[in-house]
């Protein structure tokens, strides 16, 4: 299918949602200028990402389908699950929203952070809720007469949490301005990644998809599962590791994990082979705000030669990948190359 | 029942809630740090308040089984018709900890906010999702099975962005540090009453209750809402009422709305009957942080006679409420005698 071409069908589908958001308020009585907020709330947070999460939805349906393109979609069917898709945007952008106050940023895919944005400062923590609040109002409308209307429900309740475990793990494990290279270790770095990121990133987008598709046994969500939350920590690992050593004009940015006091891969990775001298370095100079410093942990990571650990890491577990999605049983409906399509996109990538 | 008693019992449950969040943290594999960080914000920010709202659905419950004392539940419903009454004290602490940070407020409950104890800050935003989250949590574990959790789902998610609606209008309506008393209407102040406060504090508990006891006919949900909205409206106009007029030894506390700039009852009935040099003196005064400006607008009020509009209103109200209440049809198994006790609890409170 033509990446444009999806993208902007799929966006198209927002301003109506938005439309729906505003009459459910209306009907409430809600007045005019608190509605006006709410729609700029709404476009401020929500579009404007890559929509990898949303477009997934949308394309893992269509392969469980076997649709070879967007115009096998029934109007009623793509709009179902292009709804689906902008629930998992409003639950991400509810999360970013609210992580952008915690980790004081300053922008956010190109723009001022929302909660800087004049005349909103803390206000942003109710918008937030209100994008998660939202997306509830649109399962509501859409999809109360569906048969996994409660199974759609508990999933977007357990992922929310799911994420808000990884989150605050991360936010007490590492926090910018205190630096304790003792409270990291791979485990955690392996439990905030999985929690944080790959439940919403790659199981929920998936597993709505299977629901709408009338695929999703228990037996099968737990082979998406299986598969989809070790993509997901390999994502996030390629990330942390993109980020100390992918070159700026393949990643689009300068990477800034070293001077945060990140708890990524690259830093418990080089902490558990580290000599003690070496473990010394690391305790004066990571997450410092210092570029000097920063390019002394640069330096003895690459003495550590994490580069070449991650190449390593990189080939087993997706040689471990596609073995297990080898085996995958499609008796029911299920399709492996569900999950191929992920692993396809993010393998080997720069950027 | 006796009060004291009611709240022993009701306390005594808490722990086990606690235990059964916990477990599913540890069942993700959530490191112990986290874990003894998630059930500290659970157990300093959940019980402590006057806990009204959940000790409601236990009492309307009882009410509308019939039972006359709490030694008539069986150990099992008496234990889900507190984790129904929890979920509320959860949904409540989530607003409140997100609440005291947008509002700057420093202490809660008689001890400091929880974004100002040591080490807290800006997680607190992380840890009210999770108090939100944890209520989810507990609904799939006790209420899965039964055939109304898809509507105790709804009534959740309904609720909350009620809420969120009036926590937004309120705030950008009255922000404590511009003053604009053009913003401010009788109209918007009863949609900010009824949102952020009368849904969940009125509504919510009953309907829970209503669930539980198999009370729940779309008719019956209409005749408590249409009671019990309007007299959640009525407790916050006296509250705000009390705030001003109230003496500091009945209420327990010392007014702050006039220095808060809070779009209160009182000042929107002064800005509707005011003369223009009236309103010029409120424009002066109002939201002023100085004990002078506000002692000037409590002079105008009670030039005004704000305390005898109350007066009357109180009695207009009441007598309304009474009427409706002599009119509940009671064919299906709902009670009139549930919104009386509620309304008896208000009826000329000093506190």
């Amino acid at each position: 299918m033509d990446k444009t071409q999806s993208r902007t069908k799929f966006l198209a589908v927002f301003p109506d949602l938005v439309d729906d958001l505003v009459a459910v308020t209306k009907q409430y009585g809600m007045p005019e200028d608190a509605i006006e907020w709410f729609k700029g709330s709404l476009n401020y947070n929500t579009p404007g990402g890559k929509l990898n999460r949303g477009l997934s939805v949308v394309d893992t349906y269509a392969l469980l389908k076997g649709y070879k393109s967007l115009d096998d979609f029934s109007e009623e069917e793509y709009k179902k699950t292009a709804i689906l898709g902008w629930c998992i945007e409003l639950l991400q952008a509810y999360f970013l929203v609210a992580d952008d106050m915690m980790d004081k940023s300053i922008t956010r895919r190109g723009q001022p952070c929302w909660y800087r944005v004049e005349g909103v400062n803390e206000i942003a923590i109710n918008d937030s809720f209100m994008l998660e609040g939202a997306l509830y109002v649109l399962l509501k409308k859409y999809f109360r007469e569906d048969s996994y209307y409660v199974n759609l429900l508990e999933l977007f309740h357990d992922v929310t949490f799911q994420t808000e475990l990884g989150q605050l793990l991360d936010l007490i494990t590492a926090p910018e301005d205190s630096v304790d290279l003792s409270k990291f270790s791979l485990s955690k770095h392996s439990f905030i990644v999985i929690y944080k990121t790959a439940y919403y990133s790659f199981y929920l987008p998936v597993a709505l998809a299977m629901y709408m598709a009338g695929v999703a046994d228990d037996a099968d969500l737990k082979q998406a599962h299986d598969v989809l939350i070790p993509l997901g920590e390999y994502f996030q690992i390629q990330d942390d590791y993109l980020d100390c050593f992918g070159k700026p004009e393949d990643i689009g940015k300068v990477g800034t994990d070293i001077l945060d006091n990140k708890c990524s891969w690259v830093i418990n990775t080089a902490l558990q082979i580290c000599t003690p001298e070496q473990r010394a370095l690391l305790d004066e100079n990571y997450g410092r705000k210092d570029a000097a410093k920063e390019a002394k942990c640069k330096q003895l990571f690459n003495e550590l030669k994490i580069d070449q650990l991650y190449q390593e890491y990189e080939e087993k577990i997706t040689t471990e990948l596609r073995a297990k999605i080898a085996k995958v049983d499609e008796s029911r409906g299920f399709k492996g190359q569900v999950l191929t399509a992920f692993l396809d996109k993010i393998y080997k990538r720069k950027k």
